[in-house]
């Protein structure tokens, strides 16, 4: 049976007040849409169409919040949910089946899409659409069952009378349809008093004609609210959050706050993993058994191996090994690479470099463009001046090496194994391994350059910041 | 008609165990009494007498939360409400009009204040004064009416029997009098069994005279809620920011969190502006529309120019132009000027200085009591040396200057557009335009100074940190 | 009369899907049998034996988590309760009275453990035991009584009919009972169907005797639910932080946000202290009057004197004098000291190091193994150079030193009261007081080395980062 999708995203969202179409907006850092799309992909691959309003048709940021499976189509005026399906365009309705759906409703269960499909697959039946018991908001149309408990109708909550109040079945708007009824209907469907053209008026007309409509329960009730003010985006946010966090306490993560501890929804966290308050993890991120995090930590599209420590501080776009420790007060930018058991202090920024296993950053200091080697120990203040002002340019830094406190290593630049350099150098030459230089700039000293062997001056100028005890 | 009004603060508080009085406790960053003061002031620019305890009658702490049109009297001893108001002294009470309000009533909402207001200037009635229902908390005296609805007692919960239990309309002890009434009224009020004057009572003296009492919904019945533990405290604040955060929320502002964002009364915030968890915006500060706010970020008396980005930083009194991006981890400080596209990365504290359009101070830095120009580049581990033990001195950088990474500038100083100085350098004497210094200190080194024709040396000393990709 | 206690901590707990006992899990920052144990030393100091898994009979963070007075008992096979209290061994059973509580009821109450105990002491009942009205959680044994009141029996929620299902009476499994009684009722007790042995059986078994069953009133139900899940440890965290919560700000703390303020167990705070949100007090720490805390900040094992400031920063182990000023953004690690009036401004890194009175390190520094007089003032991205490679070395400072920014003080090194170092020195030989050092490596400058009187270069140098204003 060949599907396709529809998903409504032309709605003006006025309540909002934003310049950005309502669509985009976004919970747990994804717009909705992309929750929408997800969602559905889970159950099928599927052509999408989603209908915006013209202005949006060429949008990069929509095409950002879709895959490639997905195109978009627009609808010219704002003139009802069954014009917008109209305007999806004639090859997303020729399907045998089309499922419709909308943009704002971030928190719809994969499940309850599936369970759809299931039901209009599996059954003759014109319309399939989800319904939810009890309302989760106020302002949706209440379902009316005859004696059969067939659908009779559908009343909006403004026509509603107090009997009519009384029901607790609401439409959800998400419907399944074979291809032919629905291009058929879309043809019948008449203006409402304001104008516009409902979906919500094909099922009284399938019911009219004595067609078979049937109903999906929604999986939670709270899945089928739409968002369209702030207020509602703020709510649709904790409860996915609260999804989140109840699923991850249930594969055995520590949340000590999970009021305050904040998930992506592709994020990946095994067993024994504490999260203290304040903490975020999100895109690609993937933290491996035993770590702990937090307080006040965000780890974005990172890598924390086994048993690692990662306090208040940031990581983007990195890897770190297992067993370090990081933290508080760093940062680790896009393409930090920490080996395992490394140490990383605070106030340290790291960026596209590889850090030997054992290595020590203490303290304050940049590090960037570099390649560093094992048990190496890195000063306070020390600076990777890799910007010459046009390109960035390369550090490589041997096993063993101990870069003295304030030390500035000019890129490019290549410094041995074994080697030191003093306190407040400033390196601008390549250092040979096991020698040890001082100075601004930077000189080989007398003696074979172990710290102990220096000459005093040479001695004493070598020290770096301590190391992590 | 002439109004007056008389603030009561002179409430022991003893339940908030502290020495600071009670009304001085603060909710959203501002005294108690600073809230029921601005309130007032929505509607009237009349002269306010706050009645306080004889020990802090010259209190700057009580002065400060006060405006100009703010006097204070003392209360001798604590005789009761209606002798609080009597010391408020003949002045106070010679008005055409007396309002009486309490100084823990911090939630009091202004449209209260001005239907009481309203509602006593159209009337000749000898009592106006506010109620609730349902009670907000319990305590508070019920309002007892006859079959004509005119109100004909209060209760106080410690004489209430059952029936009066099932009233759910409770006085907020907020009063309109007219003058005349309460001068005359405060002479004739009883002592209560343990010798305190209730003003509750002269309710009863105005029914039984046969006089004209009105009443006056709250809009809110939560705002008439007095503060008396630091519980309540908490409670207040909590309800005021859940109003603050509704408030922003329907003007367009995302908050991704809203139970842990703060905001101060004064703020104002424009549309699409996002803001991450654990974020404060406080004092005068102004949100330009579409920046980007969080995590973990104090913005205090701070314009933040459109479309800037602020994470996990501080700013006090310090001004952001628009498309800036500050943080995460560094410090602007009074008198941080950032002009447009101003890129300031980690670690860096600023204070006193304005910063030109598209310059960048990368990394862990200080800048103190300087003007930089445009498209700068400040290297990592900076420092403005702008302290000689007595005296603050000021640093003057061109335009396009490259700072090298470790550089310390001796103010007073003056760096010449184009300049450049090597990294580790100290430099302590003004720089040429164009040219470039190295070392310790600095010196300049052969060659027109542009990097890439500089000696081999001082090219690869001259390196910044790296600038923001 | 000789008190035992058996704690029994042998369960798999499987749901909480971790390799770490069930038992250690902490909340409040504590393993939930070291709450349970410091509740009973409340009331006894009697021998305490905790009944383990076999594997876990030598843990070593089984042993941290407990007290000098408690020894571990192994139970071979999970064959239920009263099959666990067997496994104590004959001396842990011996006692005139024997207690019975269980390892995941972190929030149990000492009252109730002393209204148990007290209640046991003063009857001859064969049980006594713990009941709470209404039940906090499903899943616990009804009470059921007879016509005079007196427990009959205790049915399992699966064997409930309706009108058992009534009763809003359940078992805590807390039991008291006299070591007689128990050792016997042990030897009897048949084991269910699925082969375990329950202690709850006694219950029955005592009643069937004729003999005397008495319950003891939970102080308040909630204290009585077991943890099994990390959802349930997160709800007892977050359960027990409002108790904390509730008795801080009764005795006169301002939280500003409760629910992101966050107590260990065992600290202490004096009036008027004011909160702010996302805060940590943890450990043995001690915060005087009047200091103002976060946000953002973490104080463990710290003692903050009395008005000290300490915003967005962390203290691990170290002591604050009185009216200082700390953070954002700086770290206090294990032994520093700071004495009266020290300001630490922001990127400053501490540790074991004593800072005079009125000494400031305004700006990013590193500086550990040190003494520090009074009134000195350390410039920014100042290093305490303390660690050649093997070991860490003193530095000694005078007082009324001025350092300026940049220095690199190279271990083992004394400089003299009233000297004075020029920015970017690296400084390796001992100074004298009232010197001026200046340069790489750092020489003696001609003149008095006063400020004001040195040349004009190692003036210039000599200036510092910007004290605190």
């Amino acid at each position: 049976m060949n599907w396709s999708v529809v998903i409504l995203a032309a709605g003006v969202g006025s309540r909002m007040r934003s310049s950005k179409p309502k669509a985009l907006h976004q919970v747990a850092g994804k717009p909705m849409l992309s929750h929408v799309i997800s969602a559905v992909r889970e159950s099928t691959d599927a052509d999408v169409t989603v209908v915006v309003q013209p202005e949006h048709i060429d949008s990069e940021e929509f095409r950002a919040a879709v895959d490639a499976n997905t195109i978009f189509a627009s609808q010219k005026h704002q003139l009802g949910t069954a014009d917008a399906v109209r305007s999806a365009g004639e090859a997303a309705l020729s399907g045998d089946r089309v499922l419709v759906l909308y943009a704002d409703t971030p928190l719809i269960d994969p499940e309850t899409i599936a369970n759809l499909i299931q039901a209009s697959s599996a059954t003759d039946a014109d319309i399939c659409f989800v319904t939810a018991d009890p309302p989760p908001v106020g302002g949706l149309g209440r379902i009316v069952r005859d004696s059969d408990d067939a659908v009779s109708k559908i009343v909006e909550e403004a026509d509603a009378d107090e009997s009519t109040f009384t029901l607790t079945e609401v439409n959800s708007g998400w419907y399944a349809f074979p291809g032919e009824f629905l291009r058929e209907s879309l043809q019948n469907v008449q203006p409402a008093p304001n104008g516009e053209l409902y979906l919500t008026d094909l099922i009284e007309m399938a019911i009219a004609a004595g067609r078979k409509v049937v109903t999906v329960a929604a999986k939670v009730p709270i899945e089928i609210i739409g968002v369209n003010t702030r207020e509602q985006l703020a709510f649709a946010e904790v409860e996915l959050q609260t999804r989140y966090r109840k699923h991850w306490m249930s594969m055995g993560v520590t949340l000590i706050d999970p009021a305050t501890t904040y998930f992506g929804s592709e994020v990946e966290i095994e067993m024994d993993v504490v999260i203290h308050p304040n903490s975020h993890i999100r895109g690609n991120s993937i933290v491996r058994e035993g770590c702990v995090i937090g307080p006040n930590s965000i780890i974005d599209n990172t890598e924390l191996g086994r048993g690692s420590k990662f306090l208040s501080s940031f990581a983007d776009s990195a890897r770190i090994g297992a067993d370090c420790e990081v933290g508080p007060f760093s940062r680790l930018r896009p393409g930090a690479v920490l080996s395992d058991g490394v140490y990383v202090g605070n106030y340290a920024e790291i960026k596209q470099s590889t850090v030997g296993s054992g290595s020590k950053i203490g303290h304050f200091s940049y590090v960037g463009n570099s390649t560093i080697g094992g048990n190496v120990n890195i000063g306070a203040g020390t600076v990777f001046v890799n910007y010459d002002g046009s390109n960035k340019n390369h550090i490589t830094v041997g096993d063993e090496v101990f870069i003295g406190s304030g030390s500035m290593l000019v890129a490019p630049l290549e410094i041995g194994d074994g080697a030191l350099t003093g306190a407040g150098s400033v390196v601008t030459k390549n250092v040979e391994p096991g020698t040890t230089v001082f100075g601004v700039p930077a000189r080989k000293q007398p003696g074979n350059g172990a710290p102990h062997h220096t000459s005093e001056n040479s001695e004493d100028a070598s020290h770096g910041g301590e190391s992590h005890e």
